[in-house]
């Protein structure tokens, strides 16, 4: 089987690599019912940046570098066909805001167009593994957010995935793709270092103090989060091949299984696994405008439509710290 | 003040001029605010073919064909600036089925060129009315349909109707147009000629038999339908000018007042204005496609965002074929 990648030099997306290449072997919701081999003959990476070719693989890797709204480049990385394309690649929520065109062209035109070349692909519908967000919700919400719910979003970037959501449902009922989308909780623990997402400090007020760091907690400690770690996030992209395409009803969406937690309450997991000296590290310092746009995320959700469809989360926010330790944790220099 | 108006020779769009020549004017919600005139200086008329130029207009009217996918056309549309565009122009429920690029070019690509060249005027953003359809609706819905149901189309109309819906919502939001989205119901009683729509029967058994001829009736009598006359359409496009735009909230989209009512009820509200004889017109004549289809649509809607914005529907089905009498309604030859 061959696979396509594109964000393949972003975070999830090289995880995405690195569990495939462990791996192997993807079974799908077409070998499970054809007895058809689903070991990994071709791995086609894309991003905009040329993504790392992973060590070791034991399959053919094939890498490319180029412009994810190009029709031509992504016909060029499906030329040998695909059996199911991750579509990963997007510019991330605060970037969609600075810069419209930006978030226009590459969240919606290169949706499009990745929808197009492989709706033009010979034989079965490929499956199309869309990684789609929280940020579609918005606006008035009722107390637990649904799978039914309507998406009124509050960002460009919000509105550029709930776009494309309804599009994967269209190009699947049309038979053109065999469309997943899931719905992504803020992801906790990201490995690396604090950036520019008004969630950065979800993850740096674990990250940092486990590192021996300093980390800023910029909002109150009653906010509420919904939040999955990377480990599960994986797990549920390599799930969701194996889905079977009647089981999603009358729309490809759902949203994962996260767990809802408040800051208080991640502080205490950090103190499970890190101690005291660990919380001594995170520095309160208020920033209104972060807390106005983290306190307007929903927090609570109904995820049973995931739980039907055999996607798992997290235990508890205990489960997300560890899976840090084992997956991501860098020892602390000195130490 | 300047109105532009897309699919201006469509049966509303010619309605909709008909209208603003009648009142040469169009109170909005800046002219309430600031006292400024509300009077009507200049039409813009675009459509695929030339429009329809209206007489005696008590104001200029500029008409023009074009191609609404064409930034050009519809940047020389638009090249006096506009206070009001009226959406219109699209391709029908059936033909964006049976075209899928022909629809995707017309209602998306279409509504996205407006959105930018609408974007680009100078002066304050213009208010961009655009009709959207009962058909963004789908899929496993509630008793009663509510602003807040999520979007699930089951048509590849729909999902382009509910794709510029987002869009228009977030252009709102940003500040390049001030854009209110009305979903139309089922309109009811269209004058001309029945055509391949699946609802043309629930114009034709009432328009028909008034004017003389025999209609089918391919569906059930116990079928639902959500109805609205074409007057109370045309109320609503004028009425959407004044809403002020904080009223819709977080979000710019709003399900109009229909009536509920069941094909036998239309019937019997038939038999009130025209006689028994006229209800002898219509022949019971089984589709059962058509009824699959119309069987699918959700025929009760909770319309109190509708209500609060100050939109009004019909009292009831009389009150819609009556409308249909004094608006519509072609004599009988030799009568």
């Amino acid at each position: 089987m061959r696979i396509a990648i594109t964000g393949a030099a972003g975070f999830l997306g090289q995880k995405l690599v690195a569990r495939l290449c462990e791996s192997g072997r993807l079974p799908t919701a077409s070998t499970a019912e054809t007895g058809a081999d689903p070991a990994i003959a071709e791995l086609a990476l894309f991003d905009l940046c040329e993504p790392p070719e992973p060590e070791g693989a034991p399959f053919r890797v094939r890498t490319q570098a180029g412009d994810i709204a190009d029709p031509a480049a992504l016909t060029a990385l499906l030329a040998d066909g695909a059996d199911v394309v991750y579509h990963l690649a997007a510019v991330v929520s605060s970037a969609a805001e600075a810069d419209f065109d930006l978030g226009l062209r590459v969240n919606l035109d290169g949706t499009r167009a990745l929808l197009e070349v492989c709706r033009r692909l010979p034989g079965p519908a490929p499956q199309f593994i869309f990684a789609s967000s929280v940020a579609v919700y918005g606006g008035d919400l009722p107390e637990a957010v649904r799978d039914d719910t309507a998406l009124a979003p509050q960002s460009s970037y919000g509105t550029q995935k709930a776009v494309c959501e309804l599009l994967v449902n269209d190009y699947s009922r049309r038979g053109f793709i065999d469309g997943r989308v899931l719905r992504l909780p803020t992801i906790v623990v990201r490995p690396g270092r604090p950036n520019q997402a008004a969630s950065s400090f979800a993850s740096s007020i674990i990250r940092e103090p486990l590192q021996g760091e300093t980390a800023a907690l910029p909002v109150p400690e009653d906010t509420a989060l919904f939040v999955l770690s990377p480990r599960r996030v994986l797990d549920a992209l390599c799930h969701a091949a194996a889905v079977p395409a009647e089981a999603f009803g009358a729309c490809r969406s759902v949203m994962l299984s996260g767990v809802s937690v408040t800051v208080a309450e991640m502080i205490r997991a950090l103190a499970r696994v890190g101690g005291e000296e660990a919380v001594a590290r995170i520095e309160q310092r208020p920033d209104p405008r972060i807390a106005a746009i983290v306190g307007g995320w929903p927090a609570r959700f109904d995820t049973r439509k995931a739980a039907r469809l055999g996607f798992t989360g997290d235990a508890d926010m205990d489960a997300i710290v560890q899976a840090f330790v084992e997956d991501d944790m860098v020892p602390q220099a000195g130490h």
